[in-house]
């Protein structure tokens, strides 16, 4: 087993750290910002062109890939990494997310409290065994087990593996939340132990729950970090808005070992992020910075900059001077700009490739002030 | 002026040769396929990725950059070439096509005689001058004459540009026909005129014109060959059917010089391709290839391949195993199906970078063809 987490320095400041995870497909340096490839695919960037950019670590849903194309294609095809041509470490989840998104509503607006009671019937059944649901593609019955998702995470052979869990709705009454909170750890512990029934070079991360009640946070963490994890993962719903955010960091994190990595699940906006890895936080997946470059939202050194304003027609600067990215290395804002404007598939690669490396560079910035204990 | 036809081979067995075009910016071997990048973009491919692959000459659409971003802006941006990253020739048409397109009904439908009358209303006003048009893209009013076209395709710099034309319908009665005609030899000669007073290292091609009568594609091709161009492009209506284009090519080429290049306008399907090169056609431009990819159907030595279909989905070996291009040497057939059927937008990237390196590769074995008189 390759896995490994080095603490290389604790800030003197706060909880934040610099660390080093080591994984049998290369070394993920945290704290760091971990892209989502949901369909095995970064949106409009291929496999090979992120590989030559700063990118450790990929967050593939294991939801999608089970419908499309399949766990067993993908392990025909010789795993995750070879079917789509990584070279760098992987992270999957379980689909649970995804699955109860499904039975709740949007996941966005349910994790907001804006929750609509949509697509519940996509969604059969919920019981201790485990979620069965129809396909959003063909309509398929499908179902999800601790063991079941933990086995397509086998076929897709992710170096970081995710236990299935179960996400109450925000709108949960306390004592709904509590037994929610029972049944989420007896799936994680089965799913750790079919995990560790054949391990097969993958680290698998207990996932934190207990909502917004900090007791609950503290409870579930404290449970999590006796269990043989090699990591874990702060999931559930983490409340409206940053400081809830915090909130809930700061129940769960203390309570976790300090030499085992801990990862923010679906936050990495950057304040987010600047404001979490103080509370030790070491990786933070979003499609975020992705989804802005596909809107023409560009991350730089100074902020952000929306390409398709008026001001950028006749801009013939690269987007970030210092930026070493195949975007502006290349080409100017004002050509940029054009693209969008002439609605361009190639405007949202170029755009992408630029936040992926204008969050790279953040994160290595973030690193050296921790290392400095200016964090 | 850098621009030279250097006439390798004439193939004994047809009118076919082989030759290399010479340009500011490089050299095209012919016969050779012109991509599209309407936009100054090949949809779904940046510049840099296309400067990677075998790409000899781009064909880009002044109509759509007079739009947008306008003559001016890409003028400041130090011409085409700067502007969109551009390492190897270009050629810009006059704008004309898509002009006439919009008083005549879709281009596709007119020339191939199914047109309707729509977008009449956006152009305003035909005569001797030029054509008056509202933009598509805000409404507003714009004119385009013989002079205005060629100041703006020295504004884009491309190496080789295009005389204002005019297209006459289809449907045209003959004398109609004759005066469009006429007409449109006076426009190439006021483009000539103003090309002249200012080369700027580009190359002008006369426009062969004439309909499907083979009379006046004789006296067009015949009057043109007198004028100072640099070469020859065959343009109009084409009739319906490659039957059609071969009888305008036969009424066409022998009266060209053979010492200057031949550009076919928008037709590039490979049979097309294969019939027409040996008429003596050296260059070909047509957005089908790129189109053909975006919609997952791939060229290969083998014959077309329809990626999305079901039998590709465990099929782990690349599009093409002879093939060089970045697609092929990183995935399989199966990644590609699934980035189709996921609907990822680098999907359509993968499959463009496959089809243009195909239709290089095709040329060049139609090149050896022709050199051994084979063709």
């Amino acid at each position: 087993m390759v896995f490994k987490f080095e603490l290389l320095h604790q800030s003197k400041r706060s909880a934040a750290r610099v660390g080093r995870i080591h994984t049998e497909n290369g070394i993920i340096d945290t704290p760091n910002f971990v892209p989502v490839a949901t369909n095995a695919a970064i949106k409009a960037v291929d496999s090979h062109c992120v590989n030559q950019h700063d990118c450790q670590l990929l967050f593939c849903n294991t939801y999608h890939l089970a419908l499309h194309p399949g766990g067993e294609i993908i392990e025909k095809a010789g795993g995750l990494h070879r079917f789509m041509g990584r070279k760098g470490a992987i992270i999957t989840d379980s689909g649970g997310f995804q699955v109860f998104s499904l039975a709740y509503g949007s996941v966005a607006n349910e994790l907001k409290s804006k929750g609509l009671k949509s697509h519940a019937n996509m969604v059969l059944k919920i019981d201790e065994e485990g979620v069965s649901f129809r396909s959003y593609r063909d309509g398929a019955i499908f179902s999800l087990t601790p063991e079941r998702s933990v086995a397509l995470q086998k076929q897709l052979g992710a170096d970081i593996i995710i236990p299935f869990d179960e996400l109450p709705p925000f709108h949960c009454d306390p004592k709904a939340l509590v037994e929610s909170l029972h049944r989420t750890h007896r799936w994680q512990m089965r799913s750790l132990k079919t995990h560790l029934s054949n391990t097969a070079k993958q680290a698998m991360y207990g996932v934190v729950h207990g909502g917004v009640e900090n007791e609950l946070r503290k409870q579930s963490a404290s449970y999590l970090s006796n269990q043989a994890f090699d990591g874990f993962a702060i999931g559930g719903s983490l409340g409206k808005n940053t400081r809830d955010i915090l909130q809930v960091l700061d129940a769960s994190c203390p309570y976790l070992p300090r030499e085992k990595p801990r990862h923010l699940l679906g936050i990495a906006d950057i304040p987010s992020i600047e404001q979490s890895l103080s509370r030790g936080i070491d990786t933070f997946d979003s499609c975020y910075p992705t989804r802005l470059a596909r809107h023409g939202v560009l991350i730089t050194g100074q902020g952000r900059l929306k390409i398709t304003s008026g001001k950028y027609k006749q801009d013939f600067d690269s987007i970030d001077k210092q930026c070493p990215c195949w975007c502006c290395q290349h080409y100017s804002r004002a050509y940029l700009h054009h693209l969008f404007k002439a609605k361009e598939p190639s405007a949202q690669s170029l755009a992408t490739i630029h936040n992926l490396q204008a969050m790279a560079t953040h994160m290595q910035h973030l690193r050296q002030a921790i290392l400095a204990d200016e964090i």
